[in-house]
């Protein structure tokens, strides 16, 4: 039984709660000028990220938030050699992207240089040295300004792995229809992109909101979501392209590109994609969407 | 933003840590010779039923629990007539069993006439009156007596809506193969049974007993597994049959049964089920079942 | 060890933290039109009475508080008859007030019927039956209605068991020149009044309100405060009389009284009261008061 | 409103309750060899030591507890000139000590290296330079042994700040009968002891095995208490002496010596420390010490 005595975390989990996990070692907790990040080991879950109060990952299940943000939207794309990365500080979707034998340049753009910093040093578990592998660069910039700017322009994958679609007005430009657009112009026409799109459950406008203009943007989209345990609430995602139907990518072609590509997953394989696109979105009861 | 002061209900959420909740209104709290029951409105989940200090129910998201444990038992029986329940009794379990048309007798079996008379008086909002349905009938009693003393023995479907297989010595016997063996006895030989299997994250041994055993006493099994927002955990389900496969009732079959039956659903519908069942069990990490 | 599961008051205790105490039964929890009450037993404090989410009385301890509001001002006055209660709805402030065999009437004036129904229902074990004894009457009223309206124009006591003078704007009046002036016009000229004063510590400038308002009212003062367990917070007093200095109430004195009028407290004593008005007011660091 | 969410300490308060601060920021979390340490910023009380999840000093209100332990003890000394200090870590009660100008020797004697070292880094808002002052001197040794050892057998005050007595088995040889007859032996004929003595009034029979024991040492003891905000509990403290009796302390000569000697101090004086000692001690309700 876990004694809930001394540090702890009270994160607002859902709308309408709050967690309660237990802190057992402190690595930092810093104000950087973007957020207020901490590393943190937690009763359970290990070696944890927190930002602005919202468990971001944990050693001990951010396997699945990252397997299954990066690894439909990989087996989906025939041959993903170029990855753009939004967000990711942590290394983790980095290192996800990187299984990948047909990846030759992942480039990861993250706003906050002390999020990768102090991940580089204290979460070795979750990057797993993906920052020093050749194929990779980091890039400390507002993925809006590197969307605008960007020289390269044939990326087979963009992976949107980003703040909360509820977090805030920062958080808003970064799931609309323009940002989507921008996204397009440096995709390949055959691209794929995915991104979490906080809690259909709990955050249902904001969900739509991400999912409306991807809809408006692309001609495929496919909806998922899972529970994330450290999380206490869901999680979905939603993948994207022109050129490839996610709700046509059947169990054996999954696992036959994973298995080429030398990747193995811990927990998504082609089966439970199917179903989890299957299942589709969590909404609140009475909610019947148009 | 919910204001976190006052009467709140502090839940042990998994195995790690703890879900705030915040108590609007209290109906009822008593101690049965039982549990500890709390009838209580919790705020952004409505009217709710507590059992020694776990969330049960709540108006906003029982409908996810009620239909999976329900309607795929039901779906996956080519004719439900006879049903029995075990457990269940604010009632919500029989309202989703008497939903079919084919239903020509329930069986209610709870320990608990606490649980069952409070629900009657303030969970309406959850039994909708299934209580007063001539074709239901409640019976007051340990379920392990009633299995034993049974004069009824051609049950088509059992539904076993039990606390969790972690929750005390006194669970362990509802998940034995031996009861599991006695259920058999009072069920037609065509019979699906299933049962909540309490989180197969946080407490994976005490799943695999109820799989295992599940296992031994029938031919097919399927698992499917969900998260329910109140509870911040996920919840497993096991459906099992001597001549059924649950992971062969296709997406078509399932609706059909249930328009023929006059059944509507919030949630569950033949596609989300086909996902789920392809979605299977979440294990820890690291976790390998044999 | 206790375990802080199941239901529990998050009491916002000072200003900075919250207080966690375990609700071991709930006798009614009620939104009256004034407040909202709850009458629950408390882990290690017995029963208890919560209005708007701060512990007012506790089994435990409440002796303290209405030893410690009532006991000084009555000793300080030679021959108190008649007493006005303000407030204390559960009926432990009218019990320490009966103690006295000099009192011929008390008059206990409460807003919230509410409270003082449920109060008679559940906490016996505070008010003792002070509300039958004969001497006793108890008006359900605004206590600034009432002081206007009064045709009792002689008490020798008035103690005011109100509301925090922070609790809001309705608290304010409650603690203004005016009202004390109004209660000086229903009070021999002799009389001795007191009221609690909310924390002079967390609430500062409420507290010197009050303090500032008596000051010009009375021609003697006196400070005092303690600490009481279940509130984690400290309470302050104020004594204020034309006739009597608090100060000048010597132990000697004080013990003779409450011997020659037959009265037995658990805590208080000539000895302690010096102690507290030598002890004065807690300020926090840095707060000069001119 | 103080929001409530993130990093939090929750520190067992009293008996039954739990105290919830909220953490602004972590300057260090460690294990030592002893204890759990962390150095933090908390809301509403500014810096703070937090030590095995209790609180021990915080910015804003340590003077209150330091004083208390320190000046009257002092003040009841006529011309302290050599004083011991056992626990205190954070050289705040070190602070107290020197600011008397007839001290020409202090001794510090702490088992925790590392508290002494991260409040050197940390808190220099509590120990002001202390640990800097020429007639101080820091001791790295377990108190008992110190005892045992020491060479200088001459001290006139000896201030005990030790964790506290309920604190486990560690804890009681620090407030035995046989601890206090070495300290005597290193102790002129008319010095003087102070220790802190945990709470009285949740843990009562700690507190009285602390109270029989020294009052078993030395011919005259004093006990005295106050409630400090962040413990949200009551603190007890006991002044012990053969030579002089604190009851008999005045508060003309308790401030007279303060002036004399150059001591200027926050919340104690001569007429509150009078006050104090004949308030004496809180009980809980029932218990009636013999």
């Amino acid at each position: 039984m876990v004694e809930f005595e001394g540090l702890i975390i009270l994160e607002p989990a859902g709308k309408y709660t709050r967690h309660v996990l237990k802190v057992n070692k402190v690595y930092a907790v810093e104000k950087t000028p973007y957020q207020e990040i901490a590393f943190v080991e937690i009763e359970g879950f290990g070696k944890a990220l927190v930002i602005d109060n919202f468990i971001q990952s944990t050693e001990a299940d951010e396997h699945i938030y990252h397997e299954l943000l990066v690894q439909p939207a990989m087996a989906l794309h025939p041959k993903p050699e170029k990855v753009l990365i939004i967000g990711g500080g942590e290394g983790a979707t980095l290192r996800e992207v990187l299984k990948h034998s047909t990846v030759k340049r992942a480039v990861m753009v993250d706003i906050d240089r002390d999020v990768v910093e102090f991940s580089k040093k204290y979460l070795e578990v979750m990057h797993k040295g993906s920052f020093h592998d050749p194929r990779a660069e980091v890039v400390i910039m507002d993925g809006l300004v590197y969307v605008e700017k960007a020289s390269e322009r044939d990326f087979d994958v963009v992976i949107l792995d980003l703040t909360d679609p509820y977090a805030g007005p920062a958080a808003k430009p970064l799931y609309s229809y323009e940002f989507y657009s921008k996204l397009k112009n440096i995709m390949k026409r055959d691209g794929v992109l995915v991104t979490q799109a906080g809690s259909s459950y709990f955050y249902t406008q904001e969900y739509l909101y991400v999912k409306e203009n991807l809809s408006r943007a692309f001609k495929y989209i496919g909806e998922y979501w899972t529970w994330i345990p450290s999380f206490a609430v869901n999680v979905n995602f939603i993948i994207a392209s022109d050129a490839y139907n996610p709700l046509e990518l059947e169990p054996d072609e999954f696992d036959k590109r994973m298995r080429e590509r030398g990747v193995k997953n811990v927990y998504i394989d082609g089966r439970r994609f199917k179903g989890l696109i299957l299942v589709g979105v969590i909404y609140p009861r009475g909610f019947t969407p148009q």
